[in-house]
């Protein structure tokens, strides 16, 4: 599997990092059972019928797993963490601007349930206070009150992952008692902050409060949040990434009401607590985390879902200002191709002036998340290459996203090369997926420049042939497409005229037409062929059932040299990319002559071993140049 | 240079991404300029003389590559851009809860020259506001004011990274008039809030408000707090990373006094403004930005350096709840040695039992900052990988830094394994540097478990040697450390009994002291040896004067064979690293005998070609899974 797989979601504790960290969450489940301090809120009967000792702390990463202890399957009702999501909402489907119009983003230093509102702006303070939060209720869609009802439901359905219901009981005694809410609500109709029936508004709110949860589903929810919006159970695309960002702003400045200055300094997470005991705190990109405890503090937070959030952050060191993007670790590796080599295999000549000039096209693989900061270093690095190198290649094939800023700035980057730069060559970015925006971008400059300073090519391996071929075309005293005498090739050399001549004998010059097969995996090797014009592949099967094409050759190469030793069957198959000349030497015939003429078999075995070594030593210096 | 070097940190104009940074800075002062709302303060005349038309931004990069536009240059007096300084000082200096006793982390919705306190805690409400940062003024340390000052210029120095002074006027001005900063010190006084003379707290308060800087050294002291406070031109440590959380959760939340929650919806960086035009912003881990533009709005705001950060934040993506830890690079690569060999060379049947066994032996090359995230999801894998694999090699070589929660982790983990699971062997966690930590936590762990369950190993090279010796140990058919005859060795193979006999005439047994050179590059090549017994190792001398190790050979391997072939000068040194039993073959010997028995060069030189041809087929392979 690969790196970015689930490893194990169904069962966290069966690994020894599930164990890790449940065990060190059981243990503080264990410490934080003998704080009792604070109350169970018993403003509804029903709230304080929830079990006072109750404990249960989840962590859910942003790939889906699942770390939990304590009670984590106990139903409660999600009361005031519903404010985030529904704020979330309505950033999606009414943009930011006509949000601001409804509710503001200023702290405030009032209790959860204050009637103060921001007479400037005319709107309540926050979303994260009770009058926000019922401005933003009043947003949601649907004609019917039913139609709202389950528009939101399915909201926090999608969070969940699962199918989330409305505690019935809780919702009607909310509804019967919520009088403060009554009074805030009728307060902003009275000042046009709400524009709608305050007892339609209401019944949503109460609703929406009233959605039952478990501690898990809090854990999933807030990971969503930190994922960027996408459930990491579901794959579903709740929010997009510019909403959850104000959401995590207002819960970080807001979230646990007038206890915010402190938390945002002590636990530094976005976070939002509730009323039932509920808790969930976001790291963005890492993970999201719901605790439930019933008893509250005077600020109307859970004491425990306080402390176990502490506690988490500290030792986990999730403080939002310990995040640091690593931008270093954008550049996977570099090589040049004097060390790194296509696919093609070249010639001994060829090879010479590779390893002599090849230090002229650099490589960089890419990797991780484009944004400001790895783009700069990128660019820096490109800059610092570009002065060094005829053509740089840029490889994508591990980069997992650009956003708006590093598309910019790799637009004006080669907007503003000149024709003397480095040709460059961006490899892997494709037209879909998650560099869709830097592909779209790069392909208009690349019109617009011209290929030959600015192209994109599919694979990093054919970027490279692309660029030894240009190495090589510039050298004159290479012969290029050229067709081979015999005694010219490479495998030959040493052999007298009068071998030669034997040899010629018992050589078959053959011609094979683009796309013909010249050798076949699993037949019997009885000759090998040396190709005098023309190009060929070496491929073997994958397991997906495409070709993998191990080596690329050309004139003056030969194929197929183990039948020379061991006479097995081929290990791959070799196909014509392009009309193709070969000289077929059979083995039988070559070890007949050499009964006569021992000469010429150890020529061509010296020069295949000369050959082999010379390649041996090519692989083993881009080993190195690899790691 | 390495890909964590400083390019051009002299001339970021010269390379492209600098001019397309410095291009886009330059569009936006160009709009900026436009922009004359506002006023330049003028409670005291030496600020109001400052050029209302001023501008300049700058970004400094967290490796010191500084990019500039407009009056760079220009000096002016820090003002409340100093506060953020000097609570970090007061942090270095007397740890968070004294300094909590002195001043609170409450954003207040005041003006910043509110005389409102907070008389619950008794204590100004946050050291962003001028009475918090009287009370941060009074904890500079230092007998006499003379010292103060000096220690209080030399701070700013180190955050600026050059040595900064004091305007005179400015602060004689500020000296003479600062009428309501005395009333708010006497009210502090007055309350116990702050304990020494008012006036000797003041005469130091409006010393650091008159420290003389540019807009250059603004970025590069907002850069020194986004590179967890080491100075990134000077590389001096001038706070330590939880400080710098702290005072950058304070900026957050109050650095832009009461436009706070606006500023962290919109901008979304830790900031502070200051009332002769200076903005500083700081993104961890990228970037600090500096703005100066004296007209100030109603908050006492740079209404161009407001306007530069919105510009800037949103262009490059900077907004703190879009930085997402990258948790999926932890793993740069993972191979196992049935692909990926060690240095040593092996045997043909070495080779077999590694391909077929290989797999047993897991390798997880770990890049990049060790946290919560990504420590989660590496020891995921490890866990995934110990189910297959015998062995884990965690090799930590490209492994940046570790906090406390990685280091907790990976404690918890290791010591929960048990004696069934995989071995597990880290590399290249060094008892200096960044890893110290986790290098100290796991080799207490090792000792309480035995290095047979958890071994530290310096490199992962030998690591992996150490891992195949064990499958190679485990398989009776091999034979281990044996004497071998001639005829059993792999490069005579096939040759017929007389063929030998002949043969053992002109081979010549040579022994080797550990420490003893067998071959020393340059030296003409003549003879090929073949190790009976005993392991030696070839080298190449490196640029810093040490040695290269290539390769290592034991029993039945073949070195100094390119003598067969072209007889030019030996390429790398071969030193026996314990005694050495070694037949040496002449080459000129090999071919008299040739011309009347070729089949022994015959022979010879398939087995050579045989054996060439694995090595380079296992490089293919190796090649493919290093990619």
């Amino acid at each position: 599997m690969g790196m970015d797989g689930r490893d194990t979601p169904e069962n966290a504790a069966a690994t020894p990092s599930g164990a890790t960290i449940e065990a060190w969450l059981d243990g503080l489940r264990g410490r934080l059972a003998d704080d009792v301090r604070g109350a169970v809120a018993d403003y509804i009967p029903e709230l304080s019928r929830a079990d006072a000792d109750g404990l249960a702390i989840c962590i859910a990463t942003v790939d889906g797993q699942v770390y939990g202890v304590g009670d984590q399957a106990e139903p409660f009702t999600i009361q005031s963490v519903s404010k985030p999501f529904m704020y979330g909402y309505a950033l999606r489907e009414y943009g930011v601007d006509f949000t601001l119009g409804h509710v503001g983003v200023e702290p405030t230093g009032e209790a959860f349930n204050s009637i103060i509102l921001d007479d400037v702006h005319n709107r309540p303070f926050n979303p994260m206070v009770n009058a926000g939060a019922i401005a933003v209720a009043e947003l949601m869609k649907g004609a019917t009150m039913a139609q709202r009802e389950r528009n939101m439901r399915e909201l926090f359905s999608q969070f969940a992952g699962r199918e989330l219901s409305i505690d019935d009981s809780v919702y009607r005694s909310e509804h019967a008692t919520g009088h403060r809410n009554r009074a805030i609500a009728y307060m902003m109709l009275n000042s046009g902050m709400i524009r709608r029936d305050p007892e339609d508004v209401l019944d949503l709110y109460f609703k929406q409060c009233a959605v039952s949860v478990t501690c898990r589903d809090l854990a999933v929810m807030a990971a969503t949040l930190a994922n960027d919006g996408a459930n990491p159970l579901t794959g579903d695309k709740v929010l997009d990434p510019l909403a959850v960002r104000d959401v995590l702003t207002l819960m970080h400045s807001c979230g646990m009401y007038n206890y915010a200055g402190q938390w945002a300094y002590e636990v530094g997470v976005p976070a939002k607590s509730g009323v039932s005991g509920g808790v969930i705190a976001v790291i963005p990109g890492q993970l999201g985390i719901g605790v439930w405890s019933p008893r509250l503090d005077a600020h109307g937070n859970s004491v425990r879902g306080v402390e176990a959030c502490k506690a988490v952050s500290s030792a986990f060191g999730l403080h939002v200002f310990n995040a640091r993007p690593n931008v270093r670790a954008v550049i996977r590796r570099e090589y040049r191709a004097d060390k790194v080599a296509s696919k093609r295999l070249r010639t001994p000549r060829e090879r010479d002036l590779l390893a002599a000039r090849g230090a002229r096209v650099a490589v960089i693989e890419v990797q991780g998340e484009l944004y400001f900061g790895s783009v700069e270093r990128l660019l820096r690095r490109a800059a610092a290459l570009a002065g060094e190198t005829d053509r740089l290649i840029l490889d994508f094939k591990r980069a997992q996203s650009a956003d708006a800023a590093a598309i910019g700035l790799m637009r004006h980057m080669t907007e503003a090369s000149t024709p003397g730069d480095a040709s460059l060559i961006l490899s892997h970015l494709t037209a879909e997926g998650p560099l869709a925006g830097l592909h779209a971008a790069m392909s208009e400059v690349s019109e617009a420049l011209g290929t030959s300073r600015l192209a994109l090519i599919e694979d990093a391996d054919a970027a490279l042939e692309l660029s030894e071929d240009a190495l090589l075309a510039a050298a004159p005293e290479l012969r290029h497409g050229a067709k081979y005498a015999l005694k010219e090739l490479d495998l030959f050399q040493g052999l007298s005229e009068d071998d030669c001549r034997e040899l010629e004998q018992i050589v078959q010059p053959m011609q094979f037409a683009a796309g013909e097969t010249i050798l076949r995996r699993g037949d019997p090797a009885r000759a090998l062929f040396v190709i005098a014009r023309g190009s060929a592949s070496v491929t073997v099967p994958r397991e997906d059932g495409r070709v993998r094409r191990l080596a690329c050759l050309g004139p003056g190469l030969s194929v197929g040299e183990m039948a020379l030793l061991d006479g097995g069957a081929r290990s791959a198959d070799v196909v014509a990319d392009e009309p193709v000349v070969a000289y077929a030497l059979g083995v039988d015939r070559l070890r007949d002559l050499a009964r006569t003429r021992p000469g010429i078999l150890i020529a061509i075995l010296e020069n295949l071993s000369r050959e082999l070594s010379s390649r041996l030593r090519l692989a083993s210096d881009e080993i190195r140049a690899l790691e």
